[in-house]
């Protein structure tokens, strides 16, 4: 038997366990895609215990914790930090084959030298030396990030923002590259209430008065450029809750978004939403193209389909799921459009449900033609509900059969946390677990240079190459 | 080499192997949720032969026979009782990977202390080997319950149905309790021809004269009542093929229902149906909400696809299909929908379809938050045709992974055989196996006391507590 | 660690390597699908390099390069044949888990007697060792054949296709049973432009003018006839992108049909193309039953979907996705109708989306009834993107979980290549890991007898009976 969480934790041959310890363990972080606060990293924020950096605002956890019956009180509500900490802690045992329960275990011994079982009975232990650990002065998040040799952070940032802090890490030299992604969904909801506001808040953050197509773009122009200054090399789209696409003209677009400025969004059908969002889409697909950003696209989230948990504490609060619907077809028209458009950049490709994988990657493959020595369009990493063992191996099985794995721009954590680096050992663990099972096997030659390169290329270089950081 | 169906089947590590012999083998049935004829229990049913109490009723064995090209004669034709074993017999080496193939041999072995190979050899001698032994006393329909360590039975019963095999049992205070399950499915399908008869039926057998939606529901609470003192806890809604929602309003669900009375059911939309049955399910829901009944929504599967064979032999005879269509999005609504109107019991999701497990497991989390300590609505077992090692493995690798496997409600037959707890032993073997090898992996520590805390709740606990029982 | 590609390549038990060695590798092949040039075989065509064989027109292989990063040029481009192939050698080390990898190497082996790893070192030597090779006289298409124990082969062919290279292999008595598969699609796409120019060609190389629905009737009534003569045993109908289904009748089928004609497709609705379509599947089905003819169906192939490309390359270049979208039940009720105008006969249906497995698997068993001995419907190999180990074995354990794998009809190349019968070696292997390790797990007995005639039914007999070649 195998101890728990060992050194050789998820190798499961011995080319595995060469292959990690030699190559993939040794390779620097470049988290490509993350949601870490710019400020809290300038402001090199610490914490007083272990549920303010582990329970304030993971999701992840509180999802974990609704599951196992336990009360709001102890998860969003008024119950003090002790108090829901034990709570997580008792849920535990009942978390077997979740990844929180290895992510949970793999945080405390990477970063707090504990390597209890975290439980019940070893919730007071555990709380009292946490609380001990970060009060040193290597647990800020500066700290817990240089420590964790991250050599890129790719931050998820709305085109209102100024990038204060983005400027103000560049000009302090920080070791750790801080890049803004550029996330202009906001934007583009224009059938949403409060999307007046939000249009106006851009303008004013963009130095444009935002009265028609024309100006929305000139802002956006205003706010990549500054995104650009400030080390961005990637953009997001979050394509709730499936891919839109409707063959636009300036025309109809134009026309569409002044009635939805006008109305606040009201009577914005489904139709002309795709039509102004596929002609948003062509204008961002340029400007990616002009500037070397990679566009990625992530689809298929049903968001906040519980009306009074959304009331009760908002969104991104551990409700949304996955809609289930497949919209490979629309996405095919979309990138199908923007290729005749001049207008498909470098693109990643994330579906939230993992029966999308083979149709993704196939995709993927159809506008992959590129005459600059990379694939244009790629399968991203498995991601949030995909990001567990069974998910990360079936996207990467996947991954290889249809594409070509070599290419695989690896792991991202999407996290909120200063803790999820560890996400980073976990996948990279699976990587070299499922590469040395094909090689033991005798499914590939156990050829040391070639399984070496891909391994480090999977871990690091081609997402160094592809974002061109 | 593993010796077939040997004493540790399925059990691939020495911690599976102590679990399940130590745990989970022991714990009682709880079969929450089955077909069985509370008729044939009462009467303690016998059977003259193999063929009676195996090919009688059991449209999984059918289905297995047509794929092998039997002719229909030797499935529901006119062939003795001899021919259709023989049949049956000359199957099972094509029926290699099927679970029927571990279920014939561990019926044979668990009931019959047969450990013969079931093939056209074979057939003759246990022919008579089990006809000799359905001949014993032990081999009654009680008996065969009894032997089998079963605490509690959920049968599925019409709201028209008086319930008296029920309270015959309970006033017998037969050892094991048989507890009816509320399935209105029939009062609910106001399309369908035969619906205005169904109807009148159903207003006789609860003493209400139906005319409108007020007295529908009178009559429903009736049942309601008569059901809740036969010891119900549990509803079962099987919402074919799709799960529909509209937003109801008692006027309009009234003015439909009795339009569909008036026409039989001609003339009723599909919205006009989603209409009236989500206005039904508010109505049924808060009925469950205030008795402590446990809502069972079961999705996705589309019936009697062969017009042909179903005049020949009727429903329910082996040809209803997976509708493969994905109605996630629908299926959050009406949960939503409830949950706002009070009307959102502990409620159990079941799809057909494997490629939804990750979408209802999440759908759930969701929805699962409960003043009571138990998550309120719970990913179901793996069902019909996913009642298989990979349809049961892939199932709580996604509710682990995805939810708390902890909290997981466990097996249910779903069947009309009383040979059919062996399904129970299956299960438990396939859950000992998938834990052990999380242990012996290093993915969960080897902590003992956990695992048999976590191997018991899920066989016996969980669903005790979760239905009330 | 097992060397790469030995023996016993993908034989994980010792039940495998027996099962394998001793039935599965001898058995001739029927490779019943595939889409060889008859001229090619007729003609014995023979080949200048490795380049010429391998790339010149297999769009796995440049799919497989696009996805690496490589130019078109050295894809489908003007550069060198030697040029091209070391840029397919070049690919080789990212292609990790992909069936290329495998494919490539066992057609080196078993062809070119070459057992050096293909990558950029040796890529010189493998090209010159194989242009030597093939310039040897037993490396022509005939010989290749022959040598593969290939006892059928299925060619695709157009209703258009006067059939004279099968006439003269025919008449030539080759060993090798060439068999014409009968695939109308052109005459079924009513909607699109060149409809009328293909149409004539229908009616010039079959002899009838056609105007109506009854003259297209009486075109395709000779081509199959022509078709019967030249021993077909089986049609195609390629349903791009998801299965139609309207209920026809001759009336409004011929008046579409008539309209199409005129205005070359345009204007012709999806409810119109299907009605039309499903009238001529009625027609086939008809003369399918008559003939004794399998009627194949594929599905959920999203054609093109790159303009650019197309324009650029024509279709056929590795361009073509998975749609995603499921079909299930329109494919439910175009079987339903056929069956009830007795028009379905012996048929096998092919998903190219692995999701579908389940679905299909258990719509087959719903039409499987039949009264010659041999399930109707049956579920095709795991094809095209699901050609690979993952796709195979899930295939192979959908059907066995669900049907009966015991009539499985096994492995097809769907292949333009002389070199791809290795991939029934593939197939075999797989077959063969499968079955020795639900032995060897306990999961069925050890019986020699039963695993030997499974494993050659599947590889051989079943195909062999089911298609009456």
């Amino acid at each position: 038997m195998k101890p728990f969480l060992d050194a050789d934790f998820l190798l499961t041959t011995e080319t595995s366990k060469r292959l990690y310890h030699a190559v993939a363990a040794k390779q620097p972080i470049i988290d490509y895609h993350c949601h870490l606060s710019p400020r809290e990293i300038a402001e090199d924020k610490r914490y007083a215990n272990i549920t303010e950096i582990w329970l304030y605002g993971d999701h992840y956890k509180w999802r974990a914790m609704r599951a196992c019956g336990v009360d709001e009180k102890f998860i969003t509500g008024d119950a003090s930090d002790y108090e829901k900490f034990r709570a997580y802690a008792s849920c535990m045992p009942r978390l077997i084959g979740n990844p929180l329960y290895h992510w949970s275990h793999l945080e405390l011994r990477r970063y707090f030298d504990c390597d209890l079982i975290l439980n019940e009975e070893n919730a007071d232990a555990i709380w009292e030396l946490t609380a001990a650990r970060l009060a040193e002065p290597d647990m800020s998040a500066r700290a817990l990030i240089a420590r964790s040799n991250v050599e890129v952070i790719g931050t998820t940032d709305d085109p209102c923002d100024s990038l204060e802090y983005h400027f103000a890490l560049k000009n302090e030299n920080f070791s750790t590259r801080v890049a803004p992604s550029f996330r202009p969904d906001k934007g583009l909801a224009a059938a949403r209430r409060g999307y007046r506001d939000y249009i106006r808040a851009l303008g004013e953050a963009n130095g444009v008065e935002i009265t028609d197509l024309d100006s929305l773009c000139a802002a956006y122009t205003v706010a990549l450029d500054r995104f650009e200054a400030a080390g961005c090399r990637a953009s997001d789209h979050g394509m709730d809750d499936l891919v839109r696409f409707a063959k636009p003209d300036p025309y109809h677009a134009n026309e569409i978004f002044r009635r939805a400025l006008a109305s606040d969004g009201e009577g914005i059908t489904e139709e002309e939403l795709a039509l102004f969002q596929t002609q948003m889409m062509r204008f961002f697909g340029r400007e990616y193209v002009r500037r070397g950003i990679v566009m990625q696209i992530h689809f298929g989230v049903l968001r906040n389909p519980n009306s009074a948990m959304l009331r009760r504490l908002g969104p991104d609060a551990g409700f949304d799921v996955i809609h289930g619907q497949n919209c490979i077809a629309q996405l095919a028209q979309l990138l199908n459009y923007l290729d005749s458009e001049q207008a498909l950049p470098r693109t990643v490709l994330y579906s939230i449900h993992d029966t999308d994988n083979d149709a993704v990657a196939v995709l993927c493959g159809a506008f992959s033609t590129s005459p600059d020595g990379e694939p244009r369009v790629l399968q991203g990493s498995a991601w949030w509900f995909n990001d567990r063992i069974d998910g990360m191996r079936a996207q990467m099985r996947s991954f290889a059969g249809l594409s070509a794995l070599g290419k695989f721009l690896g792991m991202l954590t999407d996290s909120r946390s200063f803790l999820s680096y560890p996400r980073h050992e976990y996948f990279r663990r699976i990587l070299c677990g499922l590469v040395g099972e094909w090689v033991e096997n005798g499914e590939f030659p156990a050829d040391e240079k070639a399984l070496k390169e891909l391994v480090a290329d999977i871990c690091y270089n081609n997402a160094k190459r592809y974002f061109r950081f």
